[in-house]
């Protein structure tokens, strides 16, 4: 058959659509909001698959939240999705085989097979959204860690307790790089709590000197956390993916990242395997895989 | 005859012991200052491989420098080292096979295999001493990137320009976790410039409280940077290592990280290995990879 259910699990919405083992999306996607409890989820992803079970090789799962190494459960909480969704057993959805991964890493391995970073054997993905996402790729494989959360973008930007970050520390380079650092970023300069990251980008385009500054010193961040990241990893290249990433100049990225690192010159590339990276590289990875 | 050549090339000495392939050293050490110039360093290296090569497998070298992912030369340049260093050609110092790593790596190596960090899959080594080194082994093999340069520790822990790095930049996780990160953090507590690390080691025996804060602020430094390290790399385990390792309470750093950690609880360990770790680490190295 060579296609597969691909199923994208976010906080907000679940997509769904079948895959060629090229990557390809050959169907309509669908898609609806995630529900609310575990047994509503699991319902609706039995209903999912049961449509398609006989027409497909195996169904392969993005998902919010870390994944464990053997690719079958979540592991630890997803603050975003159901109590008890850690608990599914996802291989009861369906008599073929299923293969979960989390989400970043799966967009990771869509722009390693057929986006930005192709042939880029060590790359990292960072999603910049709300938060941020990272999915790491070391020699052609995937860095999962001992347990399968390895790829947290919480490292220190500050030793000083100068902005606590959702993960319940400070100074994470999530609560820089990310939308809502680019908020905190930009109240901190218009001394204005209520200033959204729209309005920012808004003010900016018109030429507003603050607006302007609170973008270039969010872009700095993330170029400090790339530099850092890229002498620790030494990689073929970034890619930069997410809701935030349009406001990047990579360029100005990659310039400051190779002219102060310590290993060897990167490059930095805008995401390019599309919205649907999630459930297209939960595909082509469990292809290799399963 | 199941024994190599250990050679570790440092900045201020080189030494070299027969090795055999369960890491223990079967004559005795002996070194040597290491010379102040390229021609001399591979006189020096032929003289001492000529001495053994009859009774050896190979040679494994251990230096300071990142080293290509061929292992069989330098690549950049290496600050302690005599210029032309990087254009040794090693293998043409033996008739038998020459292998080299990076020494931060091989000691990381050796604690892989026979020291502190025995079944690590995923293990971190530390080495604190005047710089930070760095080795880092995932799924049970070294991290090297694109090039051979990875587990350079010069990430950002502060996005203020606070502290100068050697690296050139700024605030690097280096320019706090080394010695003499300690050092300048005792001098902004003491606001005395002169201070050294051993005064600040040395006050702080005594109780004087501005040191204990300083060694305190010190450890702390540390502690950050191991846990931005695991929420990246979801590590089984940390080593540290080097000089100033004994200074620091692996449990208190233990404590902090997995009470604010993202991914999965993780070990501090004191290095176990010994001062030869990175010739031993060569040794065991070379021997699986040649």
């Amino acid at each position: 058959m060579n296609k597969a259910l691909g199923i994208d699990i976010g906080g907000t919405k679940i997509s769904w659509a079948l895959i060629n083992f090229q990557g390809e999306i050959i169907n309509e996607i669908e898609k609806t909001s995630t529900p609310k409890t575990k047994d509503e989820i699991v319902a609706l992803l039995k209903n999912i698959i049961s449509k398609y079970e006989n027409e497909i090789d195996f169904t392969a799962i993005a998902t919010a939240g870390a994944v464990n190494n053997e690719n079958t459960g979540v592991i630890g909480s997803t603050a975003n999705l159901a109590n008890g969704y850690k608990d599914i057993d996802f291989q009861s959805l369906s008599t073929k085989k299923v293969f979960i991964e989390n989400d970043a890493n799966c967009a990771a391995w869509a722009e390693y097979k057929i986006g930005a970073s192709i042939n880029c054997k060590n790359s990292i993905m960072l999603t910049l959204g709300t938060g941020v996402g990272g999915g790491i790729i070391i020699n052609g494989k995937l860095l999962k860690g001992k347990s399968g959360a390895a790829g947290e973008m919480h490292f220190m930007m500050s030793r000083k307790k100068e902005r606590k970050c959702t993960c319940g520390t400070w100074d994470c380079f999530e609560a820089y790089a990310s939308g809502n650092g680019l908020r905190l970023t930009g109240a901190e300069i218009f001394e204005d709590d209520n200033i959204t990251t729209y309005d920012i980008v808004e003010k900016a385009s018109k030429g507003d000197k603050k607006a302007i500054l609170a973008l270039e010193t969010w872009q700095n961040d993330i170029a400090l956390g790339v530099l850092g990241l890229n002498n620790i990893f030494d990689a073929d290249c970034f890619v930069l993916s997410g809701s935030m990433e349009k406001f990047v100049n990579t360029e100005t990225i990659e310039k400051f990242v190779n002219e102060n690192i310590v290993t060897t010159p990167t490059k930095i590339y805008h995401a390019k395997a599309g919205n649907y990276a999630g459930m297209i590289g939960a595909v082509l990875l469990a292809s290799e895989l399963i």
